[in-house]
């Protein structure tokens, strides 16, 4: 049975997707992103669960980070988990008395309308994540009245659920990753993603479109691109880029062969089942055999075969 | 004497560059990064000083959906403001008698190396912002003993300087901007940066490779790629771009117009001196006088006059 | 009524070109190309007609290189014509009799199935032009019993058709233009074509990639490409381009304009009506009503008005 | 010692490159391009040497279209050859009194000038090749007084050359190849040529721009770019590409491995020493030794050994 580290205390959301990837895995809680990647890297578990980028908020840059700067890592699957909020409390509290909510910025951004409407004249106070805010709330002489957080937290720490799906919006949506040390890589599947760091040789003007003119070229479709400031001075940036395909596949192979040779480094974050199932269109004369082919063809010509 | 919002409280780094960008103006600490654009679109103040990229943390998202998603503002100065943090407590506290350090998770990421050399012992807690914490260490009865934040947080709350660029690195800059509501726009200069959100029209594959050909073909070079998220679900981004010249050069409203024909929605959000003061070079064909001249003759060709 | 210079003598497929485009125009045959267009040039005729390309041989060179170094001429018009090769003898010869045929290179090559079929022993002698070769025949000493050129010419020369459509393939068509001096052109139809020389102002890898680029990014199509030596030695050449579209279009006048700021010299050779009826699909974002309302967003914007 | 076909008669600039390209050879004279390569083909002779294009006149497009549409052949090499025109005469002629001068048609383009003033009232004669001319003007009856031709033709039918050098440009230049059958290719030698024919699959719009992007991803520079019709009406086009490199080159290869995939064919035609001697620059990341170490890097991350 593996052992995954998580992003922690339990109750978090990034428990349940962990329950999600892996029902029957042992869970590792870990204090923040870092630690959950270190366990992963330390042996100390054997693998772990981060958020990668909410539907709102955007990218979680401290997992991005991890994953260029850090030891290596390589992610074998994904989530996409609805974000649902609950207001929790302490049994026996109601919605009147509630004077003072404890929640992650996140949340008090993403429930900002419930809060106006039903708690006017309450409080809202930073937590550091939502778990821990449904933690702080369970404890007897807490401060807090409630918490914002994930109804699997009031379920750990034993709080009521006075109110459900008070996010101002109902399709919100995080995307996990399953990380673990390098190894095999999970067979293509013919609906995957490719991960990816790049980081330039020399920050010329266009090195961006040439990058995105070696995917193009291979019909290979980006699906996310970040850039991140790689500590060097503003104006400086290294990018995330998603794409569909597998790196066994032949056209994401040659894309990624082809950055490997322009940029100063690649680093390979993984090819994985991608969680909306979409299968790609393949592009004219891109598929694995016409690659085989044409490199069959170019084989005879060479040897003087035509 | 203008009056200008900004990220407070007194002695954020936020007000070190209010200060440098205009040493004069009368200046309204807010909340937060919002409150500080609010006060700048409701009249309160005149105008309003914002971070917008940190060469370490990367890009205050906050910031980039302010700008896209709120009432239009636009940049009409750009800062780059050394970071360098302090470490500052109440008169009498010498470093062995540190104990717990209050400072934001953004200082505690970059000041790491201090910490673990001068403070081992030390438990750091995270605080809302830098100045906060001084704000905070400097009452009495704070249990806090010290507080990593500029210098002038010190200055402000009276609090004594342990030790000065503690930072793990020396060379960790700021971008601020000012911004104002909607009006006459700065004149070019000459070395001139234009800031722009773009909104895809569809999100089809080659779209950001389209949008990067209309920089190219007018020689139009990007100094900065942000994807943000729409809020639309997971693989839905809309996109912020810095890129050199002054929206009053031909070939950068050439290509700005490009981009409007061809995306949803394109928002300017400003052109503005450099901060760093450089002077693009021109490609051929790509200047002033050449777009005029084209103008001209395709003018003449068109009434039949070659 | 005007008057049309031709590719002469009576009786070329030029001549039926110019009744088709011209019914009632004056003829007025010349010797070869340039004697042609010079007419048109020097106001001996009001314009000309001359092949431009055949479906099978390729471009005519001469017409390219008289339009792009020649005094300046525009195109007003265009038509695709069949070519339908006929066996033309003098009254009373018969296939059987016929041991010396006389016809244009091009038709020798274009009917050699007919030929080697139906006249195996004969010999087959250059001549000129295929009109010529008529003309040449309808001699009473000719020492040539037949030729293979156009009926029209049979016609003129008093000469019976023997075989028609002779060809080997029967859907052979020679475009033909007409040409003026300059003047105003043509009102667009939606169904139009232009074309243009173009001298490259530094002959850099590269250079055509970015020429197509122009044409791409404002989505007008190729229809024909051909270089040309500039006469500067192997390796240096010109071009000349077909594509979709008018000059008064604003897609086509802006590509136009961006290829003018890049290149050494583009010479407008015309926009005129396609002879082919078709009509282009536009691009989104690049029709006459995108190209204004972005102009006017671009003015607005400029002018501070959001 | 091989035996080689050649454009005869024998005095023709192409029996001079051929000289030149292998003195040693057996000449095998033909009546014409087609002739020269089918001896090549059926064994006849060992190879052929033909004109390809010509600095102030462009393509020879039969030599062209035999390469596409014939049975293969491999260019082994080529020949920058200066062409420079001769007055050639019977011995005894002298310049004033020649009437009738006898020449192929692109001498009496490129001879105009000096036949303007120094032979104002000659008749010019079009012959099928400058060395019929000599061969024809030697004939006693011969109804010429001179040719222009090549000097080499005046020694071989026993004309004096009465001028020499008389061509309007000193610079004219010939490019001759030399081809075999399908075998073996000759050595990269770091100045390479490679020469192919490419067929569209479909002829959509943009279809020139994505081979155009083959190459330049790739860093592989065109030299020449010739578009021919394919016979299917007009409108419908296939391409002759020069490009500096060989197909032993990965960049190269990789690039026609790319063509072959996107294009419905590619046909082939050599990779032969420059005749210029020019060593291309090996753009950043395509050098043989970038895609080998690029593929051992693939291979690895594809194998999980990051």
């Amino acid at each position: 049975m593996p052992r995954l580290a998580y992003l922690g205390p339990e109750g978090t959301f990034t428990e349940e997707a962990l329950r999600l990837l892996d029902p029957t895995a042992d869970r590792l809680p870990c204090a923040n992103v870092s630690a959950a990647l270190n366990a992963a890297r330390s042996g100390d578990a054997d693998g772990a669960v981060v958020p990668l980028e909410n539907s709102i908020e955007g990218a979680i840059t401290t997992t991005l980070d991890e994953f260029a700067w850090g030891e290596p890592l390589v992610i074998n699957a994904e989530l996409l988990l609805p974000v649902q909020f609950s207001l929790l409390a302490r049994p026996g509290t109601e919605i009147p008395h509630i004077k003072r909510v404890y929640t992650h910025p996140a949340a008090i951004t993403q429930c900002r309308a419930f809060v106006a409407r039903e708690l006017p004249d309450a409080v809202v106070v930073s937590a550091p994540s939502t778990a821990a805010a449904a933690q702080e709330v369970a404890l007897p002489g807490s401060p807090y009245d409630a918490a914002i957080a994930a109804r699997i937290a009031g379920e750990h720490y034993g709080l009521v659920e006075l109110a459900s799906g008070i996010g101002d919006r109902s399709d919100t949506v995080t995307r996990f990753v399953k990380v673990a040390r390098p190894g095999p890589l999970p067979p293509a599947t013919g609906s995957d993603r490719t991960t990816l760091v790049v980081f330039l040789a020399d920050d010329h003007p266009g090195a961006l479109l040439e990058m995105l003119t070696e995917f193009s070229v291979r019909g290979v479709n980006l699906t996310r691109i970040e850039s991140r400031p790689t500590g060097d001075g503003i104006g400086r940036y290294f990018f995330h880029f998603d794409f569909e395909g597998h790196i066994a596949d032949a056209r994401v192979g040659d894309a990624i062969a082809g950055l490997h040779r322009i940029c100063g480094e690649v680093r390979f974050l993984g090819s994985y089942p991608r969680a909306d199932g979409l299968v790609p269109q393949i592009k004219r004369g891109t598929s694995d055999s016409d690659f085989a082919e044409a490199a069959e063809w170019l084989a005879k010509v060479r040897a003087g075969e035509i």
